[in-house]
């Protein structure tokens, strides 16, 4: 297999180093990440500046390429121009930090899998559930090895890519891999007023993760729950429903 | 009606006076928009630096706030944060260039409406069919005017928003309304290698678009047909016919 790893906390992330020390015995693997944290850009794309690739070594040792890029940008680049061929599996992450629920929309780990998708190539999201850097990586690791090792059972249909989630749990309490839907949740946010030293108001985000609809196979309440969540997802945007509805409604106004 | 009006080709940009003029007769206008071009930004936050919100003026008179942030952002720092009461309404654009197909997904303009119907408010994204920032918006203006004077027939549902895309065209060749899906299409990116004044080497994004799959009521085809598109767009993301196959096959794996 030739395995494209990317993520979004940036080439020099302890995640990207877990998920790449954990496909080395898949395949090929080759590195595209870019060149600095990234998270919550949602699907950005870099299209009024110049993109650059530049060699990146870790431990001396040459690593890959870091982007001055968003993640989606890097797996753009790195199928239709950097790479010598066609990868076979695109995965992102280790994220720090889940994407279930809502968080799959700002998360720039689940855009480098949809970009891939997008690409025409299976592409599957690693997100571990703990924002702190120096959590252990291994059981994700274990689970993203095992995960796509499966790849060809698992029959990925194209337009589809995998967004999983792995709890941050200790190994004896660790329940095994669930197939889920995307959770049911908002983002209630708040920003706390500030003033700058020159007495000029600014804004910073805080927010409050609710549950709008509790769900049995949500992804979140499987996560917390301490299973591994799989969700299918797929960028058939259109509401089918609404459509009859709206045609009617547009006629008779 | 309370009408937040936001964009993504930034505050003084000549879709969003077009837009703001159409909304005047329909309430009470409140302008919350980026303070620079924003465009492919897909649904990114700001998360690790201040917003600010700086008062802008147009013609010598107040038109709304300038946000140093993405589309989304700026809907999110509005409603939870500057504005007195909650908007009837979220629009956004007129974005100069349509947002059909699977531009929807990296459209900033589609954003800012996403993040309107994350917080539970009806939401509408208007883009026309022209890059030209001198082309004539007085159609897409009397189309904005249209589709939101008729907010409450049209019942738009939680969760979902309008996805309006109107052609460029001369009004005698214009056909009206109608309601589409999301057309299946995709960008085959390359990016131009060059190398700048020291000799290194950088990449330019250029794409061409190509359709994957003609669907009568698509709204890129709707658009080309001289229509304006409306495409009910909503965020359940799961491919829930996978949901099963995934079960079989890990548990037989």
């Amino acid at each position: 297999m030739y395995i494209l790893v990317t993520n979004d906390d940036g080439i020099d992330s302890p995640g990207i180093s877990a998920l790449v020390a954990a496909m080395r015995p898949l395949g090929d693997v080759v590195v595209v990440a870019p060149d600095r944290q990234q998270s919550a850009v949602g699907h950005a794309l870099t299209v009024s500046s110049p993109l650059r690739a530049t060699p990146f070594h870790r431990d001396g040792v040459p690593f890959g390429y870091a982007i001055n890029g968003t993640p989606a940008d890097c797996v753009k680049l790195a199928v239709s121009t950097l790479l010598p061929r066609r990868p076979d599996v695109v995965v992102s992450g280790i994220n720090h930090g889940s994407n279930t629920s809502v968080n799959a929309l700002y998360s720039g780990t689940v855009s480098a899998a949809t970009e891939g998708t997008l690409m025409g190539i299976p592409s599957i999201a690693f997100s571990l559930s703990s924002f702190d850097v120096s959590s252990d990586m291994s059981l994700a690791a274990d689970v993203a090895h095992d995960i796509v090792s499966r790849l060809h059972s698992l029959a990925i249909p194209a337009g589809t890519l995998l967004n999983v989630n792995i709890p941050d749990v200790d190994r004896s309490l660790y329940k095994g891999l669930r197939i889920t839907r995307q959770g049911r949740s908002a983002w209630r946010d708040h920003y706390e007023r500030r003033n700058d030293p020159h007495g000029r108001e600014y804004f910073w985000l805080h927010g409050e993760f609710v549950t709008l609809e509790v769900l049995d196979d949500a992804d979140d309440l499987a996560v917390a729950q301490g299973y591994t969540a799989i969700t299918p997802l797929h960028y058939e945007l259109t509401n089918v429903d609404m459509l009859t509805p709206l045609r009617e409604a547009i006629a008779g106004s």
